[in-house]
Formats: C-alpha cells, sequence, structure tokens
C-alpha cells in the first residue's frame, strides 16, 4: 500500500442460493482469493473499477461459481454470461448481456464503461452502456480482450448437471404431452409443474454435492474513497437463450454511488433470481434505502421487505429468491457492510487493507426458515 | 365497441428527435394508424397489452419512423431492434434486445409477457423477462412469430443514411489517424469530435428531408380500466452491433401501473438518447413523480428538470435528448395525456373511443430554446 494512501475495503459474495455443508470451506476459499485479488489493485493505487473487476475475474475463473468458466448452461448446454459494473466517481454504469466466448464477462463490462469515461466518440456517437450478444463479442475483440472456445469455459460439473436436468426436462415434456393425448392436458401439467420434487431447484439440490448459486458480486471503496460494485453470472440452469437476467440490467444487479459531506458513498450488488431482481429494481432500491437511513441493518431489512419480499411488483409470486451485498462509507473511518438473503445460504468474504487475508461468513437461513420467504440480514462494521 | 364497455384511450408517439416541416403530415398520418389500429382492438375488448402492441406494429411496419422496417442501420449496415411491453394489470415487463430479422419486435416482447401470465415453466423455471440477439429470434421461431430477412427490413431511405454517415464516419477516423501520425493526436481528436458539423446529430438533420428520430411509443388504456405501455426502436445510427437502449431496459424504456381507489393508473413511454434514458430510469421516475402528484403538467416538468436535466446520473453531459408520453387515469372519467420533449419536436397522437380519427400534435422547441438543454411540455385533459 502507498503510504500516502488510506485503506481500502473489498467485499465479495458467491451468490445467494444453496451452499453445500462439504463445500463450505471452498466457498469460502473462493471469496478469499477474490478479495486477495482485488485489494492488490486497491492497494497499488488503483481505482475501485479496478479493483471491483479484478475480484469478479477470479470469481468467473473459480469453477465453483456460476459466473465466467463453470456457469450454469442454458438450455442448448452453453455457457451465456451476463456482468455488469458501475462506477461510483462517476456514475457510468457497463453491463453485457447473453455473452458467449469471453473468459471473463466482467472486463468487457469494465472496458464499457472505460470507453463512456472516455466521452463521446467520433461523429458526436454516444458511447454504448450495454451490449449483448454476438455484438459484445465483436466489441470485445476489438478491444483486445481475449476470446475463448465456447466449450473452454463448460466445466464437468456444469455438464454433468446439464445433462441431468436436460434429461429431466424431457421426461417432463414428454409426460405433458402424453397427459395431452389422454385429453387432460390442463390439469396434468398444472400436477407435474407444481410437484416440488420435479422442480429444477429440487433436482439441483437434491444431491449434496450440487449447489445452487446465482450472480457473484462486489462491492469497494478504494483509497482514494471512490465506491464500486460489480457482479456476473451465468444465470439460472436451462434459461433459454438470450435471456438477460438482473446483472444485465441497469439498477437491477448493482448499484454505486460517491457520497459527499452529507451523505454516504455506498455500493450494492443483488444476487437470486434475476426476474424477481429486476422487477424490484433492486439495487436501486438498496442505495436508496441505505443512503437515506442512519442504521444500515435496518435499512436492508426494510428494503428486503417493503421493495421486495411484499413488494407489489411481485404479487403472485409465492416464493422470491434474493440477496444483496452493501457497504456503506463515511469516508475511511466508518466502513458498514451488510448483506441480506431470502435463499437458503449466502457465502461473503471481506478484507480492508493491511490485513493478510479475507474473513469470510457462511450465512444460512435457520432451519425453521423457509427460502423465499423468510429473510436473513448480517453485517460487520468497521471503525478505524 | 361493445356496449357494456367503457370508453378505451389511446395515444402513441413517433420518436423525439427532429421531425422535418416538410414530413410533418406524414409523421401525423402514422400517428393517425397507429392509434386506429390499436383502438379497434381495445373497442373489441381486447386486453390493453394486444391495444399497445398492435399500435406499435403499425409503427414498426411504417418506414418512416426509427422502429421495425426502416430503422436506423448500426455499424454494420444492419437493423438490430429493442422493444419492450409493460402490463400494468399484472405489472409484468417483456422486452427484446438486439433483434435482428423479425417483422415486428413488439410482438416477441407482448409473447414474452403473455409467457409470464401462464406463470412458471416446466421443472419450476421462471420464464425470462428480456431475450436479446439470437436466443430472442430462436424464441421468436419458437413461438410461430414470423422471421424474415434482416435485408427486409433495411428501407432505401435508412440505406442511403447509413452509407453517407458512414462515409463520413470512415472520413473522420482517416483524418484522426494521421492527426496520430503527426504526433498531435489528442489535440486533433478533440477538434474533430467537438466540431458541431462534424457531429452525426448534425449531419443528420442537415438536409431537410432526413430526419433524426428515436424510440416510437404507445400508452393505452383499455375499456376495463387496465393500462399498458410499449415501446420500439430501431436505435441510434451507426450503434455498435449488440447494443441496448432504453427502450430494452426495464425502468428506463416503459413503465405502466394500474391504480386503485387511492392511487390513478400511470403508463408512460420514454424516447431519446438511449444511455441518458437509462441512466435516469426516466419511465419509472415518471410513474412516480406523475402517481404522486395532483398537476400531471407539473409533475411532468419537475422530473424533467430534477431527475433528467439536472440529474447528477448525466453530470458532465452537456445536451440530454429525451422525451415521455404519459397517461394519467383516473376511472375512465378523468383522463389526462402529458408530453414533454427536450429534443427539436416530438409527434403525438391520441384518440378516445367513438371517436373517427386521432387527433394530432406536433410539440416543437421554440426558436429560442436549445435541444438538450430547454423542455418543451404540453398534455390534453379529458373529462367525460
Amino acid at each position: 500500500m502507498t503510504a500516502n494512501f488510506q485503506k481500502s475495503f473489498i467485499a465479495v459474495h458467491v451468490g445467494a442460493g444453496y451452499h453445500s455443508i462439504a463445500m463450505t470451506d471452498a466457498y469460502k476459499e473462493a471469496c478469499q482469493n477474490a478479495c486477495l485479488a482485488g485489494l492488490a489493485k486497491l492497494d497499488a493505487g488503483e481505482h475501485a473499477l479496478e479493483g471491483a473487476a479484478a475480484a469478479v475475474a477470479v470469481l468467473e475463473d473459480d469453477q465453483i461459481t456460476n459466473a465466467g468458466t463453470g456457469s450454469n448452461l442454458n438450455l442448448h448446454g452453453n455457457v451465456e454470461c451476463d456482468a455488469s459494473i458501475m462506477d461510483g466517481e462517476r456514475l457510468l454504469f457497463g453491463a453485457v448481456g447473453a455473452l458467449s466466448g469471453v473468459k471473463n464477462p466482467i472486463s468487457v463490462a469494465k472496458e464499457v464503461v472505460k470507453e463512456q469515461i472516455k466521452g463521446q466518440m467520433s461523429l458526436g456517437r454516444v458511447p454504448p452502456s450495454v451490449l449483448v450478444g454476438n455484438g459484445a463479442l465483436k466489441w470485445a475483440c476489438d478491444h483486445d480482450i481475449g476470446v475463448v472456445s465456447g466449450s473452454d469455459m463448460i466445466s464437468q460439473k456444469a455438464l454433468s448437471a446439464y445433462r441431468k436436468h436436460k434429461q429431466r426436462l424431457m421426461e417432463v415434456e414428454q409426460e405433458a404431452r402424453l397427459s395431452a393425448k389422454r385429453s387432460k392436458l390442463d390439469a396434468d401439467i398444472e400436477d407435474i409443474v407444481n410437484t416440488p420434487e420435479n422442480s429444477l431447484l429440487e433436482s439441483i439440490i437434491s444431491t449434496p454435492e450440487e449447489s445452487l448459486l446465482d450472480t457473484v458480486g462486489v462491492v469497494c471503496m478504494d483509497a482514494k474513497g471512490n465506491v464500486c460494485s460489480a457482479s456476473s453470472s451465468g444465470g439460472i440452469a436451462l434459461k433459454h437463450p438470450g435471456r438477460v437476467g438482473q446483472t444485465g440490467i441497469f439498477g437491477s444487479g448493482c448499484w454505486a454511488q460517491n457520497g459527499n459531506t452529507d451523505t454516504a458513498s455506498v455500493a450494492c450488488c443483488t444476487t437470486g433470481c434475476g426476474e424477481h431482481l429486476m422487477r424490484t429494481l433492486l439495487a436501486k432500491e438498496c442505495y436508496d434505502s441505505l443512503t437515506g437511513s442512519d442504521n444500515a441493518s435496518l435499512a436492508i431489512s426494510t428494503v428486503f421487505k417493503n421493495k421486495f419480499l411484499e413488494s407489489p411488483m411481485l404479487n403472485g409470486v409465492k416464493f422470491k429468491f434474493g440477496g444483496a451485498l452493501v457497504v456503506k462509507c463515511w469516508g475511511h473511518d466508518d466502513v458498514e457492510l451488510v448483506w441480506a438473503h431470502t435463499t437458503k445460504s449466502m457465502c461473503i468474504g471481506y478484507m480492508m487493507s493491511g490485513e493478510k487475508k479475507g474473513k469470510t461468513v457462511m450465512s444460512r437461513l435457520s432451519d425453521t426458515s423457509v427460502a423465499g420467504i423468510s429473510l436473513s440480514v448480517g453485517g460487520k462494521h468497521f471503525h478505524t
């Protein structure tokens, strides 16, 4: 760390979802590795944008997460990634959606922000904020971001899970077709869809070594006090090709905004069911709630209750799966980290300049809680 | 109109931007045609979702607009469309981004909503809200939405404009490369970029027969009082392939929410520079402002001033191009339509059940106003 710089801070998570007991140490290690990589950038005096992107890249490269290499496969057996980053200093947002063939999708999102920092392009054109699909891949190539074969990003674990789930899907759809032939389609499809043991979620978590995870994310503050947030996701298993979740959508996947003398700096990232998080603009809501409150834990509880679990936007949705990681900083002397999740578990890591390795928390809903309905909130407050 | 139904209402616009004097009647006619098609659905008792989509489809098919056939061409000379729709009754949102090869992108967005209305898919999978690129095209094919050759959507006018702008872009970039060789790159690029006569905007509006237009949109209320909003766009000329603008982003391109005994129903759609509208979540902000105010004109003025022209999200952006069309309804007896734009002009049409054709307004900034800085607000209030 350069002597003149203040302490930096970073926090990461490897997805709200279900983390098996047996794999807990591996998830924690992934968090620590990401913290180390991100904080190394921040301690070298680099901008929060670089720290957040470096930490996300480590999580993308780790096959244990549902981001980058090792992501869930889509309906056609391919990896398609969403990633986004928001620069709290300049309030610029960059995102990619449904991107295949780039090892680190977050690096494209970061470059999208950096191009915006440069300002207008030739002929007064406005630089893009969101790039998707083949166009995003082309943009990555033009910006010297390394591309890989799509198959290079498929892990054995993801492939094995895909084959199992695809097989189950085909069986269910075959059952539905047979039911249709027996002229009682409606009732039978409803039975099949609504039987818990047939759900994808139950199928995925039925064996301990397999885990249901979503978007990974990072929030950080650099030595100059700039905050940044970033997220990356392979999306839900068997998603339709081209589907973009909250990670690629402004206001939903991440939010970061530097403060001033009157307001704290706040950065947050969300994780969980992309469609639920998007319809509730949960990252923006977390920012609005925390920036206007003196009590970060209470604020995140309130936003999850009022703007997510009881949101009119999710009327009719029985189980709402979401999580958020938020850092709120009043300069470098008062840093508060809070997290909340309605999923079975959420694994978090965090690290401050001067520490040798990050600390980790595996937050789990209590045994009596119900995923998708109950809420767990935790946090740490650092006064230096 | 079915006797038992209340009156329906629809309003449309063909993009905030610059509409040449010579083409004014043609723009107004496009608005009237769209109103007729949308209101025909509503008067037949169909849901607001169908009315909005039918009106947008007419605008997409009209080569005069920058949506569907006749859209601006991207950097590689192709049509790539964004479209979105929000169902105010169920608060469901459907969007497509960077979609090529579908004649009516809005029809895909509408089907995305209708799939969500059905609820979870087999194996408990959550239906997508946002689909992009080739995946969206595949989804359209699977849902029996007709696809066309990409070249079928290219109008002669768009092709001619593309050739001119691409030529100019190549010249500017060549100048920049030469400047670099002369080792004074930075200063020269800045000169080239900032010279008004070199800007794409100036280039496009320099000849009267060519017009700079953006996203088209529709807001409506059906006979049962449900509101809906929808938008569709070919994006800015010479955009990078894969770029998605506000039209494809939740909270930015459209918003619709039925009211109750205490709140009015509000539907709005935005148009203008996609990146500016996205970063300000302008559709959501319009909804929030209008639903909480007794004065719709004042509310839209305030939101454009505080949340757009003076938004911290657009710090550093000198010219902010945006427009919005909003309908606010207290039942069928009190319908208020307002619009606002910072662009040189905005063309609006509106129509109520029982009328033979829609009325139109070509709203223009005054001669002393400055596009991107000044604001024009207008509206109509219907008491029945």
